[in-house]
């Protein structure tokens, strides 16, 4: 089977950016990351939502072919909620407010049918949580999770487990910094891949990508856009359209694994433009492989 | 002919970075410019130092062929001198002391017989400065000019009159966004364009470069190393190998530039790695080619 699954979150933001404000749309990591995804395979989502979930926020998903009968819906509680602000060159968000809700109880079960799923993505979530999936999978070909600050800081022991137990992780620049106390971004991959995964991405936002892996290291340049609307979801995009290129294409090898992430470059590229999901439902991947086409005609050489 | 006229500054340095000091070690723009040029084409470099400048300085330069006839020695004078400091990452230098001396004197004099260059790097000095000697080479095929914060801030209007006489300008990110205002580099660096030059290359340090030309952007990483001494001279070497490989091909379309690009990044990378000019001086033009293979391999994909 060809299929990807990913657990991860599905939010209610609320995001503001030089360019705007947004209130009550659809985001969570898995969302994006789906999205994004099932341009390339068939991808399978598993989540948690309360009581309070409007499931027409579902129809772009749905849409696409994702898979979402792996969301569990818990009447007695609330769906997830973040809101954040972006400033200047909008690479940071500033978190002004969360509630976890949902998150914060037991993690979604994964649907029995899903357990036959070529590839699996771990989003953001406890640490603990990511190394017992993995466990259960380790039939997949390809498990790679993501993490960030709160988990490296506070639960090293549980994500040093999960390290272990998955093929790649993929963090973002201040989170690889942190997690190893290099500054030099090459250093710092590489000292992770020691921990566990035999393929390290590190994304840097509009600077691009690197990805480690052996004794190698690959450049990604981001694409170049002008339009940036609101970078949210970008990091879980950039993950999905990775991701679905990888289970498409059933190999895991770096010259596979770099194709993948300009696929990824170029999806990213695209969420920018609009807030919550909207330019990235409305994305093909006809569209998605014009843009790497692009990414390849910027950064050739003779 | 083809030949590669540089003006620009020679210095006294005294380097602290977290990985050690150097005192009073050579340094300036036209230096490391020189250097990595030459490795790709003649290059004639003009410049002013005082009556303490121990000129068995130059021998790495003469010793790869820069022409160094157009350094103005004067005697009642006292050469450029500059203290620096980077932590951290090592993205920017904090300048701790710095005497103009020389450099606050007139411009040297550009020997008459350096006049059929065919093409002609300003570095960062007084926009006035830059627009006259742009002026007078107007019948050079390729100008290039860099500038910095102090004269963005100070000089607008001597800097718009620069950038209408020059054919490339290259800047790092900072001082693009300074320049327009702007925050996202895309729209940062076709701003620029449309002041003059045809040629915009926005230097990112660790995350490379892009440049703009027309309608299109390139994207440039910068070659990954773990090897980082000291960052002084790195966007002048940069330079340096790009403009040098320009002179040599004699061409100046997008493809061209996009090649210079690689050979920057790949002549940068190498002069991070020791204080000063030693492990510039150190490399060959072999050497800069096979990391420029490596940069080629690092950012290709299917």
């Amino acid at each position: 089977m060809s299929h990807l699954l990913v657990t991860g979150s599905i939010g209610i933001d609320t995001v503001e950016t030089p360019l705007g404000r947004a209130e009550n749309v659809l985001g969570g990591s898995a969302v994006y990351f789906s999205l994004a995804a099932a341009l390339y395979a068939p991808t399978r989502m598993v989540a948690a939502v309360g009581g309070d979930f409007d499931d027409r926020l579902l129809a772009p998903l749905k849409a696409r072919g994702v898979d979402v009968s792996g969301i569990e819906v818990r009447p007695g509680s609330r769906t997830f909620r973040w809101s954040g602000r972006y400033e200047g060159a909008m690479n940071e968000a500033q978190t002004t407010a969360v509630a976890l809700n949902v998150l914060a109880e037991d993690a979604p079960k994964i649907p029995p049918a899903f357990t036959d799923s070529r590839c699996l993505f771990l989003a953001n979530t406890h640490p603990a949580i990511q190394a017992e999936f993995a466990q259960r999978f380790k039939h997949c070909e390809f498990i790679m999770c993501d993490t960030m600050n709160f988990w490296i800081e506070t639960e090293g022991a549980a994500l040093a487990t999960a390290l272990k137990n998955v093929h790649g992780l993929v963090l973002n620049e201040g989170e690889a910094r942190l997690m190893t106390g290099r500054t030099n971004l090459i250093t710092a991959g590489r000292e992770i891949l020691r921990r566990g995964p035999r393929v390290v991405i590190i994304k840097k936002g509009e600077h691009g990508a690197l990805m480690f892996t052996g004794d190698e290291v690959a450049s990604q340049p981001a694409y170049p856009t002008e339009k940036v609307v609101d970078p949210t979801g970008c990091g879980d995009t950039f993950a999905g359209a990775l991701m679905g290129y990888l289970t498409s294409k059933g190999k895991f090898d770096s010259a596979t694994i770099r194709a993948a992430m300009a696929r990824g470059a170029a999806a990213a590229s695209i969420v920018l433009e609009s807030f919550s999901i909207d330019a990235s439902a409305g994305a093909t991947k006809a569209i998605v492989e014009e843009r790497v086409a692009g990414l390849r005609r910027a950064s050739s050489f003779e």
